[in-house]
């Protein structure tokens, strides 16, 4: 699988994506990054890319044509995703993820400044794509979150030890809290039921805690879960201990 | 404001924040970042932070005693604001931008693996942070966006022409397209009300731009959005014409 990335910053992602899981994927060839310098593609001796934007206001506004040459010199197929970063874009999240996993090649635009020229956006991006209602100081940061997150399901990517199921969002639940050695640390035990060896009472105990955990921190992905049965007895039971709640 | 990170991977923290406004309010010592090896704080040869899950499954567990003791090391004060990074937190958004840029200095833990001993988070963490629905391979990008966020509102970090109030999510509504030179860009032309030099009608046009975008991309941050009456009679005209609503 390969990435594309049109920056200003093209040293930020190179160096950031050397290191762990997604620095060793791209050693063992198993993604490529390809951080693309937009400035090389500016058209004066200055090498800018930025303008002041018409109708005025502060901040300046990347220009359409270097994003654009840069994005042509890719020479990328004509069904390839173009992500944009943008505050205004739909929420990344574990499904998109999911779905750019299998392209084989994906394009992500970094703004900066106050914006980029509107028309380039609508003449070469098909996805804008959002981290989160927050602002940065560029597309960066978005950019590299969201190879990481895409790289890790592809297959080879995480090793043996890293790639589990149970993780956070995969069963629509959030995940269980996790013990390792030692046994007590600052006067806090490890629960009992997780020394126990008894695997089935292990699943149970695990199960309800990411019942809980969900209920708690998340009431809103909560509400997505479909419970069975025995889910619903051990809910009820519990918000009638914990809150007090008529169900 | 001092930034300090607990991670595995410190130079990917180092290296990444050198670069734009951020690297720039660093050499300039508007902000502190300060990346803490974990591993540092392992107490054995082989420099080991995690070890197997108690009650077995996938994964390795990053244990308490490195983490506590990486924390401790810092010296911080007792109501510094500890974040971990994980799906499990709080959403990550402006106003908890805002809220974390008033603050001195912030801890920002990183996890990695299948996850950290829950008794550490319980004993040094004070928010649980999320950076969307999302699952990453580590803390290290996420810290990475909220030292951005958080170092841009600072005073000072961005220059007299970066600082603009006229910004996404600031009035509560999206951005305005933005356009710059040329006036035309591969049959593309800009808005003429942009180039009339006409201030009332540019800034008329603009924030019409702003509740179209908003109602039409961000639905959700529409439904929060008060508009005033010249507003609400814009909308139900384009609602009207647009959608054929009746309003």
């Amino acid at each position: 699988m390969k990435f594309y990335v049109l920056t200003l910053f093209p040293e930020m992602i190179d160096t950031a994506l050397n290191f762990s899981i997604i620095g060793r994927a791209r050693k063992e060839d198993k993604i490529t990054v390809k951080a693309v310098d937009i400035r090389d593609f500016s058209t004066n001796k200055q090498r800018h890319v930025d303008d002041y934007p018409y109708g005025g206001g502060a901040g300046m506004v990347m220009q359409a044509q270097p994003i654009y040459d840069a994005f042509k010199s890719l020479g990328t197929g004509e069904k390839t995703r173009v992500l944009y970063m943008t505050p205004q874009g739909k929420p990344f999240n574990q499904e998109l993820a999911k779905a750019l996993s299998k392209e084989e090649e994906i394009v992500i635009l970094c703004g900066h400044y106050e914006g980029v020229d509107e028309r380039v956006i609508e003449e070469i991006v098909t996805d804008e794509v959002s981290m989160g209602d927050f602002v940065l100081t560029g597309g960066e940061i978005p950019a590299m979150a969201i190879i990481d997150a895409v790289s890790r399901l592809k297959s080879g990517v995480l090793g043996k030890d890293e790639s589990f199921e149970d993780e956070s969002f995969s069963e629509g639940l959030l995940e269980y809290p996790q013990y390792t050695r030692p046994v007590e640390f600052m006067g806090r035990k490890v629960p009992d039921v997780l020394l126990s060896g008894h695997h089935g009472n292990v699943d149970k105990w695990r199960k309800e805690q990411m019942l809980i955990r969900t209920y708690e921190k998340r009431p809103d992905v909560f509400e997505k879960y479909e419970m069975d049965k025995k889910e619903k007895a051990f809910m009820d039971k519990y918000k009638k201990e914990r809150h007090g709640e008529n169900v």
